[in-house]
């Protein structure tokens, strides 16, 4: 079978989206970047401000509702309806309920082949990177380090903060069938 | 039935982006707000450094080629998608070829109530945004203002050079079903 | 005399960075775009999340401490400095005491040519762009509309709310000496 | 004495804007960070787009022309200024003259305690993240990676490629007197 999605999940600063951008360089195919933040930049405002949708809280934690997660799901279901179209995605998340989340997403990519890679970063190196971007609520790459990984299963696991994103994207680019 | 796609097509620096942000904020329900700017954002270079993709010419001409067409066709359905599985959306797009861009979007959103709405603006004000907006190759919003509409056929249209963003959003939203 | 520093000063959402593009477009000399935005994007984590610095409110307040004075006037003695050494500046301001703001300001300006220009916008107005923008704490554009003008005294005034901001720059641009 | 400038200097995808941050944030005074991709921002139309100005070629070059020089020379005399009323600034620059561009600097800063810093990163290295931040000509970050450097006296060199931006702000900061 053939991989149609990448799953690239990871922690806030782990480095997912310069992976993605070196995968979409790399692979010869052309790959379409789609990530929850680009969900949540298509959502309202009344998403973004309210205890329905996700809330960023001072301290780095995230906290979605009802809203958000009935929104995630259209979201995911386009996707897949995408994929079965013709396209190739990669697919840039945090799973913030981590095993949950990964079975949520199973069910909507049923029947796609997909490469779940995990992407780790030592929380002291993630808390790095986000002092470095200068515009992060400190504390989201710590608090999400480990916590996104809990109860995932991987095709393949790449360590952000052991080598740079185009080696990563090169290690997993060799696994896409 | 129930609206439950807007479309908006008009040129570059028509005022799109600024009217889907209103309607996000005062429609009653949430609503997704997903553009062709999106898709491009999404691309591989690939499809934005090469004939096969979408290029941007230095006197403000857009072209684009086959590469794009089949992932914009895949994007489509991905909306559609979306929408089946619940999700409003407000697409923000510019018809380079006017009534055949129309006839395309039509056959992928089959069955779904859409209100189709034209954003004009008089060229020159259209030029004095994209003049405005500091970071615009000059001359995209002159060569679109006027060629994105041939042939379409709306149910409602908005001049956003004779009114502010906000009212032509209230204009939109009375004829949301 | 030769006008040396264009100072708009106008509340949030009232258009002033867009007349300020719209200015160094049709300009004969080059001229630099220097904002309070950008000092404080320049600004250290430290003056932006404490009270020394700059804060911004959930409905729309901001409010400065002595740090931020401080670096404010250290930015506008090397603004008056950059015009001695012979550039030309547009500064584009939101003065959050007024006339207080202003004497600041002319202070710094000693011996230099400034022309003074009141950017303003119907208050309804600027909100309603306020939520085309998408990305604004809400209620920043109404608190700011009258405040920032209390007690300042200007060459010229535009209203942006009437006019498109090229407009707006072309009247600027007639009384630039 | 006591250092007033940090000048950051090193080539295109280095790392030097992410140092920066880190710098900001440990250190203990406030610092402002100024570069010369903010100096390029603040330029006119007419400066960015012809050869007096700045200009980024298709392959990753950059030449300046004698309008930019003139600006550029004007923005440093106010960076000097800034320091002598007081304000601490980092500057993120990128001496494309190399030992020459330090010379200008130097007469700028003339009787202010400079920290002079080089941030190297490996060629290969820089190239990865030019293509890992996904918005970036190709070659500009291989192209500038020694040049740089050529003839340039420094206090203190780090090496971004074999250590996180936070551990070389560490290293820098305790050279801060």
């Amino acid at each position: 079978m053939t991989t149609r999605i990448i799953v690239l999940n990871g922690g806030s600063s782990s480095g997912k989206t310069a992976i993605a951008h070196c995968l979409q360089a790399i692979l010869p195919d052309p790959w379409l970047r789609l990530g929850v933040d680009d969900l949540v930049e298509a959502l309202p405002p009344s998403l973004t401000d309210s205890g329905a949708g996700v809330a960023f809280g001072g301290q780095g934690e995230v906290s979605v509702g009802e809203g958000f997660i009935a929104m995630e799901a259209a979201w995911l279901t386009g996707i897949a309806a995408m994929v079965r179209a013709g396209a190739r995605v990669i697919v840039d998340d945090v799973f913030l309920s981590g095993g949950t989340s990964q079975a949520r997403m199973r069910l909507h990519f049923a029947s796609i082949e997909v490469l779940w890679v995990g992407v780790r970063c030592e929380r002291a190196i993630a808390a790095g990177r986000e002092i470095a971007r200068g515009d992060r609520v400190p504390g989201m790459a710590a608090s999400q380090a480990d916590m996104v990984h809990r109860g995932v299963r991987y095709d393949l696991e790449v360590d952000s903060g052991r080598m740079p994103a185009i080696d990563c994207a090169r290690m997993i680019a060799v696994r896409v069938g």
